[in-house]
């Protein structure tokens, strides 16, 4: 009898495979390997099941966590994801474990540099997190920040990550601490997870930085000799699997945070403590879009968003802040038809104009595609990632009224919208 | 009495810019500055404008070019864009002036390597660029190798370059010769211009190489040292100005080539020449779209394609190849619906799961949520770049029968997917 986290070898006649048993799927047995990866075998191809090593279900460590005087204090904030998978992974349940207990065991060195209080906030991936979970994570930040404590980290997906940090950015404005989320790609049960350092460097850095605000903290390279500290709204993840996949974008990371806890300053330009009262603005709309163009895009596409209520709406141009609009001939006569559209839509709700090469700044006045789109309304998003450049959009629409909205989304607010390095390139 | 393309000097109050006088614009005097950009200088501001050199018309090179026995021909086929603007900055107007003198003017080393013929099919900005120039252009290649040319740069704006190369590699089966795509960041009339080393490497490269097939060759670095051949479907533009935008994405660049001519191969997988029958495979399904996933995501986008006979629909999803599904708390219940509506709409066209990641492999059997989607239909991207596998489908809705373009979406046509370097990490 085999059970659901059991060490087991799966015997077919082409192979032998082992690992963890995992809850069977549509009629194949699931195996989690050693390597962290699921291999799925077609149960009528099984010859055998050996049990090699039955689950032991672990028992919650029983010792009690005292506060030690004279230790900052740090926030963990849960909300699943790769790094919470321990426990997903081997029952395939999601079960929540998240006791300061367990987490201590898992960040031993945790307890020497700092008192641990922990939450279970919310247990999910974070490609299913919705706008309203922003809402309730920051909320969940400010009983903290009223709690006193000295700094907070937010475990999360990575998928999402950056949209959640950009979130979190907006809404925690002049935040008194920092807000570090951090995530893994690789489950924290498995040898070669990066979890532990991601977690320790951030809580390096929240003891021995004078940042106040929201960023992300991940691996600096392949190897475990370093994480960045990345601003969370200038971050993004550019990897499906590594565990550098989180890069800073137009900008220097804040720090780089080495093995042994040194904090290395990349870029002084960062948020940091001060007196400024601190605000919760978390309201949010929620219909906001962004709309990749690509070669063939239809300008149904945008009736769409302007048929259904939407309130504002994040282009992803090409290169500095374009899409088809010049009518050269009969396989560019629709274009009249786009541009008519994006006149339209501009004169109802704010539409933002960013580029798919991610990196650089749109620069609508070099080129008359970028002046033609500017006369009908578009508004340039300067150097913000689409993503942010999105979640900044719903943040505003929902915290000030829409001309308010139109006129800050444009500005810097929380270092999303990086210096103009560049010789002045429009007037 | 000023005319736009003198040299001028606008005096304000504030300042003095000197720079070519443009047409004006909505009250505003337009000048280029050194620098290639332009700036609107507010007309009731304008104090005096000075002129510092009328504007000559350059006259075309009167010497005809003799084609040299014994050197090997190169096709350059002019499409527009940044690198073609050299005539368009000068007067506001587009007007195509590419007969092979002016480019033998523009390129003098060319003629020493080659034998030169140049065709302007097109003059526009390549975010205009739609499917049916992709094939207007592929058989203006294939014209070109019925002449028994060596081989064809095809001159192109970068901001859809990345597109039109993928459409060239798919239309073009077997092409027996090296189609390089060459586009500039600067303008070719600017001294700071990247053209030049681009269009020269592009030419070296068709020389010195056994390449069979469809490259992109642009800057390597933000300096004039060396210019890299990118495979037609791996390659993306990543920055919005800086010259060395264009990145191979999870592949080595085939080459680097050197500004003295010096090739280097840096990948050893490209296509070579050979003797496989050329094929033009030349139609496209233009009711293909890529839908962008994000939190707030809504269902009724989805339905968008459906009620719009959508033939195909790449979704750019979020890291392994993820979106919402899982129905966890109140704020997910509309989940439901989404993973209903990707299963109805699958169940009728291909769609097929990229990463916004864009490096990286979605990968779909790690996660619940990516099982979910697979048996509701996805289809897996592998590690094509969203813009890749949007011209993929989009070409072979058009040139195969729908199930036929299903099964031929996951296998490698064109080197559009690599190899899998990590490990099993499926059955």
């Amino acid at each position: 009898m085999t059970d659901a986290g059991d060490r087991v070898k799966v015997v077919t006649n082409d192979e032998a495979v082992e690992g963890v048993l995992m809850p069977s799927e549509s009629g194949k047995v699931v195996v989690k390997l050693e390597s962290g990866y699921n291999i799925g075998i077609d149960k009528k191809k099984v010859k055998e099941i050996k049990v090699l090593e039955k689950y032991k279900k672990s028992e919650p460590a029983k010792a009690k966590v005292e506060a030690k005087k004279g230790l900052p204090t740090i926030a963990i904030l849960h909300t699943g994801g790769t790094i919470a998978s321990k426990v997903d992974y081997r029952t395939g349940g999601v079960v929540a474990r998240f006791s300061p207990e367990e987490l201590l065991e898992m960040f031993p060195e945790l307890k020497e540099i700092a008192n641990i209080k922990s939450k279970l906030v919310f247990q999910m991936f974070s490609e299913d997190m919705e706008p309203e979970h922003w809402q309730i994570l920051a909320k969940e930040v400010q009983k903290e920040v009223d709690n006193g404590v000295n700094g907070i980290i937010v475990t999360h997906g990575t998928d999402t990550m950056h949209y959640t940090s950009s979130a979190l950015s907006f809404m925690l404005e002049n935040i008194p601490i920092p807000v570090i989320l951090v995530g893994a790609q690789r489950s924290s049960d498995r040898g070669s997870s990066d979890a532990y350092d991601n977690v320790v460097s951030a809580a390096q850095f929240i003891l021995k930085s004078d940042f106040a605000g929201v960023a992300v903290c991940m691996h600096k390279n392949m190897e475990d000799s370093a994480c960045l500290i990345h601003l969370g709204t200038k971050v993004r993840k550019l990897h499906s699997s590594r565990r550098d996949a989180f890069k800073s974008v137009n900008v220097l990371p804040i720090a780089e945070v080495a093995r042994e806890g040194k904090i290395t300053i990349l870029n002084k330009n960062y948020p940091k403590k001060g007196n400024k009262k601190f605000n919760l603005l978390d309201k949010i709309e929620k219909k906001v879009s962004i709309v990749k163009i690509h070669p063939g895009f239809d300008y149904k596409l945008l009736e769409f968003y302007e048929n259904n209520g939407y309130k504002g709406l994040i282009i992803e141009g090409t290169g500095l802040g374009h899409l088809q609009t010049a009518v050269l001939d009969k396989n560019t006569e629709h274009h009249k038809k786009i541009l008519e559209t994006v006149r339209r839509i501009c004169s109802k709700i704010p539409v933002v104009m960013t580029s798919q090469t991610l990196f650089g700044r749109v620069e609508m006045n070099v080129y008359s595609t970028g002046r033609d789109l500017q006369n009908a309304g578009v508004i340039s998003g300067e150097d913000m990632l689409p993503e942010t450049a999105f979640v900044k959009l719903a943040w505003l629409l929902g915290n000030y009224p829409k001309e308010k909205a139109r006129e800050l989304i444009g500005k810097n607010l929380r270092g999303e919208i990086s210096e103009r390095t560049d010789i002045r390139s429009t007037l």
